[in-house]
């Protein structure tokens, strides 16, 4: 059945959409300019793409997907791709024009596992193959593991798009003779969620795991605790969470952490577990306040170092046997809850002033001793157990190997099961940590720390009491330009982190070691009510640059044309339930290339 | 019957919540700080509270609110806080110990009014007084106006709290014996919202009054049109939305306008609408192409001056007559539409490449013409048909006056019929505007624009794509510090927008020129799916400032304070429906003064 597209399609798109915002990708009443011929919209892009003809392909009603043969870890994907692509009913900001609907009703589409065996882990294969071939009411997605099939699948849920009409012909198509094949360039990309400064309603954590699957992210980094607050009951050590965390109803229990890596695992999603330790753990003294130095103190005394990187403080004593009692429950809990083989320890911004409020460390202090030693303490405390006790693998943040203040040395952390995760000095840091020996995650603040630019939060701050510019001009602490109170500002706009090169200035050699890299949402300033608009699609531009690259097939970066693509997406993402935030007022990607800085 | 409180009560505090984050003010686990007593807690915080003793009343389950006469202006008012009154069951995050609940349950809440036929508009008296007396079933509001009246009801709906236990115990309370007298500094507190560079549908509009409503904020300036679209139909002039708005889904119809007025008007708010001329009017030309000058025009050609601040270009062509009679049916359209005595005809960033880019106008300005004069012109076609015809004070941006480009003499614009809103400059441009005689409405934008901070948004910005800071450690365009992208970063902060003091630099005969201030959204990255966390609480800083200023009773600002009642008025306004961003880690509030950027 051959059906022309025509001005009425046009007319009649209407956006169903399966959220509440029904009217964000809206047929267009402004005339249109001249069309692009529409290329296949799914984000992350894959690598190739072979379509030669605009042709198209509808989805059956009776649309479902099998694998042969069948795999448990697939069974919850093929649920929920089934559904997806039978009930949505995307209709782009720019529909194609000028294309057939032939061939035949896709109703199947069939999954090819080499290993199906192969567990979630770090580096495994998310390559897949996808084929819609002509005149077949098959489709086909190969992987040689069933989280390249999950890949493969969302591929699949985006090619898929719906005129928006009302009768047969709103039925969704796919494009038809399409061969894709994908692979990502990194194998870590992901997403921290900072959960201790504020909580997050479970549900929150789950549908950010889904909007993570849509975009092709993988590695769920979960910073479970903090110095504000510990929400996490560990059946060894419930005390914590029963004094550490906020109140009773903003915890996770260990039924929750099941039910968020259970989902996750079922996405492909990877969850890595942070405890942060040794500092960081203020909220560790409500249950043993014997363990921790300098908790429940005012962070920045008048005229005295601060105890603390912000307001809350509390570091663990490296010299109180019980601290290793007590960490050692944690992470053999954690190590219960999370199969997942990376175990993040923290080991960020150690205070030297912290420890030195305790007088047992001053005392080892003034007998020759000093925090790096106490850290290596600390360190070789723990992680020899996390690592042979628990065979996981260690990650830590950089600040453990690079200080500035307050690090250990290399023996200390052995290479092989070590990984380091970089926040400050963007290139610089991963080209230390890489030309160490070591492999890295990358979290530059200033490309991917989201919560950037949002001014301060500390209160009494007369800095802000300012009604007038500087005579000379000059901009004062809020206005113009400044920090306005954050202190990696400026904003990270999603070109910023779309256009970030975490390979830059390494060698073949270095750039192996860079696992990939993880956007981070701390939340001083964040928590459910905003949650979305505060990942997405800022997150999803690192997706892209994680999976395919930010370069075009000239070797060029390509972010003109992923604003085009950006924008579709962000509005597919409302339509799903993410309430992203938008990137450009809707005129622009009804007008392309208009709204770029120069022509 | 008296219940002490016990920390029973403390352990038992359930959260209700009317909206579905029902687990954002919780109980608290962590050991509790020593108590300050508390205060009432009530947003913005009324000019006098007389409240001797820490004793409450309960409300009573038939408790309902009544006006001797009733009066229609009062009725959405009365059976909204009759429903709120008696359902919310709002628990503070820190809620008070050490009081009794005594006395006879409130039963009755009147109402009396001294002048119950003044009609919503500038200049209203909103003054009220409010009292719970003791050993007694009614409390009481009396007001000058209608508008007083329903700011003491939002009050009293604040006084309400609940210990949040399921028994009896857990009706709303209210201090007893109390007193408050009330009333706002200024009598013009806005929001603009911008509903043209990305739409909003009528419900978040919606929501968006009743926000103010909670907010005491009185005007809603609708920045309903601009060059990227034109959403509101027009009866005589429908092809301006058929041709101008985004879709036929993303338009206000009249009946949708009516409804936003009659639902403002019900809470005191009176709607100022905004149709930007003559720039800002790219959108006019899918209807009236002759009328509009470079319009469809790449924004900023190379080597060109640019045709507009930003992406979409298009001014109305003051030497066409039909510009004129096309502009008299806008303006007398929304004058049916709206009965406000203010109407807003913008007149901002006039562009002179925009109008040069048509051959009449260069004919005229090689004639001896000027661009001033153009914008005269305009003015005159159009200013005197808005007062005289339609009986309306015309508001405009400052540009109009104060230029930088383009603007006219005073003689053009009369004062007793002229307002003129600040965005540029802070206190200098509302001191130009006072001094020459001027009534001023404050939106300086480096307090007051709420979009600021949030990156560019213009595509093809290679400026993004840096890899390394500078060789000598001076910031680049992007990081650290920096505009990042946006022309008034850095993102103002609730701090920064609460301390703003728009009187600054006055006399006091140029302060009476103040009406007040609005803060505005610009909606270039904003949309529904973000708009209360773009608002709220920033909005409430503004609010509060301009209802009862910033200052403590000694005379200094008082900032300090104001966190600790902001961080419980954000948690209220999400339990009511409104996703409000959080200012602070919740453990924050739960620890008074220790997040303070001193001691």
């Amino acid at each position: 059945m051959a059906v022309a597209a025509s001005p009425y399609f046009l007319l009649l798109f209407l956006f169903h959409s399966l959220a509440a915002l029904a009217s964000l990708a809206p047929p267009p009443s402004q005339p249109p300019p001249p069309r692009v011929p529409q290329k296949v919209q799914v984000w992350p892009k894959p690598v190739s793409i072979s379509w030669p003809l605009p042709a198209y392909a509808p989805i059956s009603p009776s649309f479902n997907i099998r694998a042969s043969p069948s795999h448990p870890s697939l069974r919850h994907a093929i649920a929920y791709y089934t559904r997806l692509i039978r009930t949505e009913r995307y209709t782009p900001i720019m529909p194609p024009v000028n294309y057939t609907v032939s061939g035949v009703p896709i109703r199947l589409l069939a999954l090819s596992v080499s290993d199906p065996d192969v567990p979630l882990g770090p580096g495994v294969d998310e390559s897949y193959t996808l084929s819609v071939p002509p005149n077949s009411s098959s489709a086909d997605i190969s992987a040689a593991t069933p989280w390249g099939i999950i890949r493969g699948l969302e591929t699949f849920s985006q090619l898929a798009w719906s005129s928006g009409a009302a009768d047969a012909s709103g039925q969704p198509i796919v494009p038809s003779e399409i061969e894709i094949s994908d692979h990502p360039l990194f194998t870590h990309r992901g997403i921290l969620l900072d959960t201790a400064r504020n909580y997050y309603p479970v549900r929150d954590i789950l549908r950010t795991i889904r909007a993570m699957a849509s975009n092709k992210l993988n590695v769920f980094h979960w910073h479970i605790t903090d110095s504000q607050s510990f929400p996490i009951v560990l059946p060894s050590v419930p005390n914590l969470a029963n004094f550490g965390s906020y109140s009773p109803v903003m915890r996770y229990t260990d039924q929750d952490v099941r039910r968020i890596v259970r989902y996750a695992g079922a996405f492909g999603i990877r969850v890595i577990p942070e405890i942060d330790m040794p500092g960081h753990t203020g909220s560790w003294a409500g249950a043993y306040p014997e363990i921790v130095t300098c908790a429940n103190k005012f962070w920045a005394p008048t005229a005295k170092p601060a105890l603390a990187a912000e307001p809350c403080t509390g570091q663990l004593n490296p010299l109180n046997p019980k601290t290793y009692r007590v960490a050692e429950d944690v992470l053999r809990d954690l190590a219960a809850l999370f199969p997942d083989p990376y175990l993040h320890a923290g080991a960020d911004e150690v205070n030297t002033a912290c420890w030195e409020d305790d007088p047992v460390v001053r005392g080892f202090l003034a007998d020759g001793g000093s925090h790096d030693r106490l850290l290596e303490l600390f360190v070789n405390a723990t992680r020899p157990f996390l690592v042979h006790e628990l065979n996981r693998t260690s990650v830590y943040w950089e600040d453990v190997l690079l200080g500035p203040k307050v690090s250990v040395g290399q023996t200390v952390l052995p290479h092989d099961t070590t990984v380091l995760q970089t926040w400050n000095n963007g290139a610089e840091n991963t080209k230390r940590i890489v030309a160490a020996g070591y492999r890295a995650i990358v979290s530059s603040a200033s490309y991917y720390y989201l919560d950037c630019g949002h001014g301060g939060w500390v209160g009494n701050d007369s800095r802000y009491d300012v009604q007038e510019k500087e005579h000379d001009g000059m901009p004062l602490f809020n206005d113009p330009g400044g920090t306005g109170g954050s202190w990696c500002a400026p904003f990270k706009t999603w070109q910023r982190i779309y256009d970030y090169d975490i390979l830059h200035g390494l060698t073949e050699d270095e750039a192996r070691r860079v696992l990939g890299g993880e956007v981070a949402l701390w939340s001083e300033q964040s928590d459910a009510a905003v949650l979305d608009g505060r990942l997405w699609p800022r997150a999803s531009a690192a997706a892209e640059t994680l999976w395919s690259g930010n370069k075009g097939s000239n070797g060029r970066k390509r972010y003109a044309n992923a604003t085009v693509r950006l924008n579709e997406w962000r509005y597919r993402m409302v339509a799903r339930g993410i309430r992203a935030e938008p990137i450009q007022p809707l005129w622009c990607p009804m007008h392309p290339r208009m709204c770029n800085l120069s022509q």
